[in-house]
């Protein structure tokens, strides 16, 4: 294994995470709060120390699909470790296990918390919180990629190893290979959420960190109410900016080049959009005038019917009301959307949507098979043919998920919680959403488990942001033989 | 498709269900129950109506993998839909749904039971109910291909579809053509567990239906308290017997053909009794002390560990004792024993221990392909190389499973229950194993579910004795269409 080029990649990483650091400094500096100087310290060890260690590049840049998936993972495991310590030593999350919890939960754009009080914490450590869901919702290293110098294909084994999803699509290479152009987006669609939330009389930090949420899938807020005390306008903005930035960015890099009947036949996007209806309705059905007094008018109803299904599925995890009271029926569908995710190629997590595209139509040819032995139907997507290839690993993945959900819940089942809680845990981790059910539903929070637990979930959330393969690697004994 | 072959065949099932009915009259003569008329009035009427309905073979006996498939599916609803007639007219269960639920329950050896007091039951349907675990066990056309005249590969299609688990093995097609060196075995195991039951001092009755219930891995008892007030010795044979049914049956025709040692090798047997002892020593030591007065003897804590294990992993459903009430980590152990299942080629349900296997050595393959992308590694079992078709076959079979689990859990949520009961109540019937936990734990029944419910629940355990696909090629438009 080519060991110099991921130790080069982690020093780079490091000296980004240096010049990230410096934005919460700012937020210091105009609300004079004195954990900036904090804040500051790191982020210049930070660059100073990122400089020194990647000043001379290694002569051999090649980078496999090996090399690609242990720099993913061990990078976003050097970020967390350092982009906590600023929590610890500023005194406002005193233990590293919970501070490493948060940022992990930042940078996988989870949105758990092990924090029971949110509002006691400052501006800079609210702003680094929520900022930590907007750089982790790009990924990190796409970020590096646009700064390096290109250097051909062994940027392609970095990017896939970071961006989420299956590749289905021809031009997803395409738009891979253009990182920029995916962060533009990126940045352009930041941009207008946090101008339309201005306009609805949110204030400038609000707007700012709920943005970030929305943008990486998120869901940290900054009240402890998250997002139940905006108006009814806001929360109709936040619904539409999450579902927005659940959507395959394809799409919007295909509408953006003039190829918009191509990006409408995207089946993916046309089968999120309909789940999110589909589950919106029946869960405003099953709600109304369930509870006497709340939920009599339809408006009401439908808001936050919707804002609690964008924000699951999604896997945002912002909440406008504590959705763990609602009726067995309501919570089996929120649920499901935890697991189904939003669409590949976006900022959510989850299985995503093209996966479970894919394992249906792939069961319905093993049923075709079965009726026409002598037939052959192959598995497309968006009229596309899907290669023998893309259906294995995306069974493994599937399989490998299912296996990974039952591992951790028998792993922290051993603190003795009750059942729903354990199951929403891991659902709610390895899915990056953020709330879960029971005791770790909406106004709950993580920081009653043991710190074994924790470690478990911890995890959990990266194996779900990096899609498993990048953390899985590091536990397998043949990666670190020098013999490949 | 070929519809006469298919009728044909139901019609031989019929036939066969008519004299299996016989046997519950023998124990109403002897017990001098008037419930026995009604047995023989439905043998009688399956026996002439299987009869004429069988009395002309059809010309055309080619049967495919399609026919295979759809006799098999139909076959076990018809059985199903007629065995439940009589415990509907001798009104010892009087509504025609939980009728149905039970014998199900029986022939899919669930042992999931809508009755609150089964030994208000006469012994006539006591004994149904039992047998029909026994019958369901080895399957009900495995035995048909014993009396019907030898017509080459159309006889491996239907039993590719009613028996369980992958094919791994070279000589499992050696056995599969051997319908009737499988029960032989089955048969020798029956009455070898109801003599050394006799010789413990059990009455006869009881002996026989307990037999039936561990042979088939079903699971009905026939006292309100299961197997509670059994003798610890009793318990003990109890337990041996249900995990030696779930033990592969190839195991027991290579230890009887002198094959000793391949029979030692069996990756799949020893991964199995290597779990059942993990499980159990992990269970005992979380349960031991934990109930004042009540697990503080070694010998009452390992026995209940080890039957409930037995029970659980075998997908059995006797129990000992209300493991409802045990800490959270050792019901969480229980619950993935659920999924787990036996082995395949047992009368077992579950995952089947090969699969668990074979997507373990698939995933670590797949990380073998990264770390070495021009290395070539093959997926072996028991020294054998598995295809690429079995292990793809194995991946839809998981992810269906997973899929089916998930479309159960949200169909029966609509009755409102809380979330563990919804879980333990799809996995247990799913994995046809009988209690679960909750309000469907070991003391308790499924009549509280509604009538929509309990269909969805009928149709997971047939899902999970025929290995879903002969059950969901019914749900295939296109098996319908004549064109194949």
């Amino acid at each position: 294994m080519n060991r110099r080029v991921i130790g080069w990649i982690i020093a780079w990483v490091l000296k980004v995470e240096g010049y990230l650091l410096l934005f919460p400094c700012v937020i210091a500096y105009i609300y004079r709060d004195k954990e900036g100087w904090v804040y500051l310290a790191f982020a210049l060890i930070a660059i100073a120390g990122g400089y020194l260690l990647s000043f001379r590049a290694p002569r051999n840049m090649e980078i496999y699909q090996r090399e690609g998936n242990v720099a993913v993972g061990l990078a976003w495991i050097c970020i967390s470790l350092y982009g906590a310590l600023p929590f610890v030593m500023t005194g406002e999350i005193p233990k590293y296990v919970d501070a490493v919890f948060e940022i992990v939960s930042g940078f996988t754009t989870t949105g758990s918390s092990i924090l029971k009080d949110v509002e006691a914490l400052s501006h800079t450590s609210l702003f680094w919180r929520s900022f930590s869901h907007w750089i982790g919702g790009m990924g990190v290293l796409v970020f590096i990629l646009m700064l390096l110098p290109a250097r051909g294909g062994s940027h392609m084994n970095l990017m896939k190893a970071e961006s989420p999803g299956v590749e289905v699509s021809k031009f997803v290479p395409k738009v891979k290979n253009n990182a920029s152009s995916l962060y533009r987006i990126y940045l352009g669609m930041t941009a207008a959420m946090i101008i339309v939330l201005l306009i609805s009389d949110m204030n400038w930090f609000d707007s700012l960190c709920i943005t970030f949420g929305a943008a990486g899938t998120g869901g940290f807020a900054i009240l402890n109410s998250s997002c139940a005390s905006y108006t009814a306008a806001q929360q109709w903005i936040i619904t539409i900016g999450m579902i927005a930035f659940g959507v395959n960015f394809s799409f919007y890099f295909l509408a953006l080049t003039r190829h918009g009947k191509e990006a409408l036949k995207m089946e993916e996007v046309r089968t999120y959009i309909a789940i999110i209806v589909v589950s919106a309705v029946l869960i405003a059905v099953n709600i109304h005038n369930q509870f006497p007094g709340f939920y009599q008018s339809w408006g009401k109803t439908f808001r936050d019917a919707f804002f609690q299904v964008g924000t699951i599925i999604t896997t945002t995890g912002y909440s406008t009301t504590n959705f763990d009271l609602w009726p067995s029926f309501s919570k089996t569908i929120l649920f499901f959307l935890m697991i189904f995710g939003a669409c590949a190629g976006s900022t959510g997590g989850g299985i995503k949507i093209s996966r479970l595209i894919l394992a249906f139509k792939t069961i319905r040819s093993q049923l075709y098979q079965i009726v026409h032995p002598r037939g052959v139907r192959q598995v497309k997507m968006s009229g596309q043919v899907v290669s023998p290839k893309t259906i294995r690993s995306c069974c493994i993945f599937l399989v490998s998920y299912f296996a990974i959900f039952g591992l951790s819940i028998f792993l922290i089942s051993a603190d003795g919680h009750d059942f729903e809680t354990n199951v929403s845990a891991v659902a709610a981790t390895l899915n990056n959403i953020g709330p879960g059910f029971g005791e770790v539903g909406p106004i709950c929070n993580f920081s009653f488990f043991s710190t074994f637990s924790k470690i478990v979930l911890i995890f959990d959330m990266l194996i779900g942001r990096l899609e498993i393969i990048p953390i899985l690697i590091l536990f397998y004994p043949r990666t670190w033989k020098n013999n490949g």
